[in-house]
């Protein structure tokens, strides 16, 4: 008999398909990955092809812009979905399909000059840069008075969806609330409103006291594979704090949740045999900064099983995999 | 400059990076397939292999039950999501997270004893039975009074989610609404409220008048790449009549839609070198099949491209074709 679980945050429902279970071990990679070089000379984001790219935005560096020197560089996608520029007005045709210019901003942060040392492998230092300027550019980018929703996330490998293979993540800056958010915050609003308390931090201290599909406890962070996962080993960083914008976090917090990022990647390269995965920093709109419904928090979705007909078409996912199976691989597995 | 479009049923938004774009040939598979046997001894939906399968739920046949002699042959699924037995009762802990027992139906047709030819090459006759049977199990799975929602979909090749080639599809059956089913519904029966029109039809409507969008029209169907299309040549069918569900699809409405879909497919594989895709048919809930709002549709969706960071984290999906583009791709493409 599988089970239905309801995400708290969401209402959404996840159907936990026992009989369908697969042993976690065999959600590894099976196949071997070709090691990479540590300097691809045809590659835009290694050192030395500067030129290649559009001229960055921010960078952390010795010398002059454009050129060597730095550790972590933020450029504008050169492919961007949403560039600065142009109307914010909405147009509607034949009062049905309505339209706007894509108004925003695109960005791309070089995480290393090194093309083959992704986070899991990278120093403490160079981490705690990464997310630093993760934070840099949120704050930076939140002063355009066009943006109205800031999302940080990573594509990691072929399956994630990603192109090149230089460590590199990216943030997206738009011109509306993605529906999908206000609907998220609507859910948290409400409980809000019912019980005068964040959901989320709800939902941290509950998986903490229940233990069992927590990974991980810093002074300052909990990582837990949530009770309605949608995916198996789908992981998420909460911080202990009540910061509902990511903007918010202190340069100390910073640093931890860099460590806390990079010994929880390093447990899913273990324990999946280097997966393909995307993370994504979830966060507030920006005018609700200071509203207290919401929790900003990491989500990692290893892309380890393809989505198909019936997660597409109803919504409802369906996972082989119980959160309380995959915490226990995940403590066992290295993580430092 | 990209454009924002929004999706008049969902008020969703779409970002179609023309900046993005590559040709849409250049969305083709590359490598090619193995070719498979017609018939695979080790496949567990081969004719002869039919003691592998649980007890068949309903078959187009000559001869006894789970023996050979059927041409479509209906089974619950060996490894199911959802089974007919146990309880609808939600139980919560905590306060915070509900569960239920996963009750329902998850069934496999078995679209043909042919181990090799997949709907795009059956005779129309074989597709018009593969529709009849989906007719068939929906209004046999409806009668269960637990039943909720009824969702039939396709998992075809590894990208979209299946691990057996043989062609087959399947239908599951909810205890329970989906949201994202509850939330299209609301954004449909909002436009009914506002206008006293049904916005799929609406949009049809509107489609086959600019006609840019319009991949194939029959006398019964209207084929389209949508306006706010969320995928490179995501395909929808729409009926020309205001069904709002598939139950009440008529046995030559059935057919014209078999050759509709056969026809569609076709195109696709010839214009993409027969990638993974996925369908699903669209549907209303059991308990509104007389409400006016909605419109049962097909919707397919090539997967060429893989869902990454942004797309998961915002519900925005960012595309890099022109629906305008591939329909005229798809018009040129051999579907016959």
């Amino acid at each position: 008999m599988s089970e239905l679980r309801q995400d708290p945050t969401t209402n959404d429902w996840i159907i936990v398909a026992k009989e369908r279970t697969q042993r976690p071990v065999q959600f590894a990679r099976t196949e071997n990955r070709a090691p990479l070089p540590e300097h691809d000379p045809s590659c835009p984001f290694c050192p030395g092809n500067e030129a290649r790219t559009p001229p960055e935005a921010w960078a952390y560096r010795t010398g002059r812009a454009n050129e060597q020197g730095w550790w972590v560089r933020t450029i504008p996608n050169k492919f961007p979905a949403l560039r600065p520029e142009g109307s914010l007005e909405r147009r509607m045709e034949n009062g049905l399909f309505r339209t706007m210019q894509g108004v925003g901003h695109h960005e791309v942060v070089i995480e290393t000059p090194s093309h083959n040392t992704p986070i899991p492998f990278m120093p403490d230092g160079q981490v705690e840069e990464v997310v630093l300027m993760y934070r840099d550019r949120y704050l930076a980018l939140r002063d355009d008075p066009r943006v109205k929703y800031l999302i940080l996330f990573k594509n990691s490998g072929e399956r994630a969806g990603t192109s090149l293979l230089h460590p590199h993540s990216q943030l997206v800056a738009t011109p509306i609330v993605p529906p999908y958010i206000r609907r998220k915050h609507e859910v948290a609003t409400q409980y809000f409103d019912n019980t005068g308390k964040c959901v989320y931090c709800e939902m941290r201290d509950e998986e903490l006291r229940a233990g069992t599909r927590v990974v991980l406890e810093t002074e300052r962070f909990v990582v837990i594979h949530p009770f309605a996962s949608r995916y198996p080993f789908e992981t998420w960083i909460l911080p202990k704090a009540h910061h509902p914008s990511f903007g918010q976090i202190a340069v100390p917090e910073a640093k931890e949740f860099a460590r806390v990022l990079k010994a929880t990647l390093l447990k899913l390269w273990k324990a999946l045999n280097g997966p393909d995965y995307n993370y994504i920093l979830h966060t507030i709109p920006l005018k609700d900064e200071n509203e207290e419904y919401y929790l900003w928090h990491a989500q990692i979705i290893p892309r380890i099983a393809h989505m198909a007909g019936f997660e597409m078409g109803s919504g409802i996912y369906i996972t082989t995999a119980l959160p309380e199976e995959t915490a226990e691989v995940m403590r066992k597995a290295e993580g430092e």
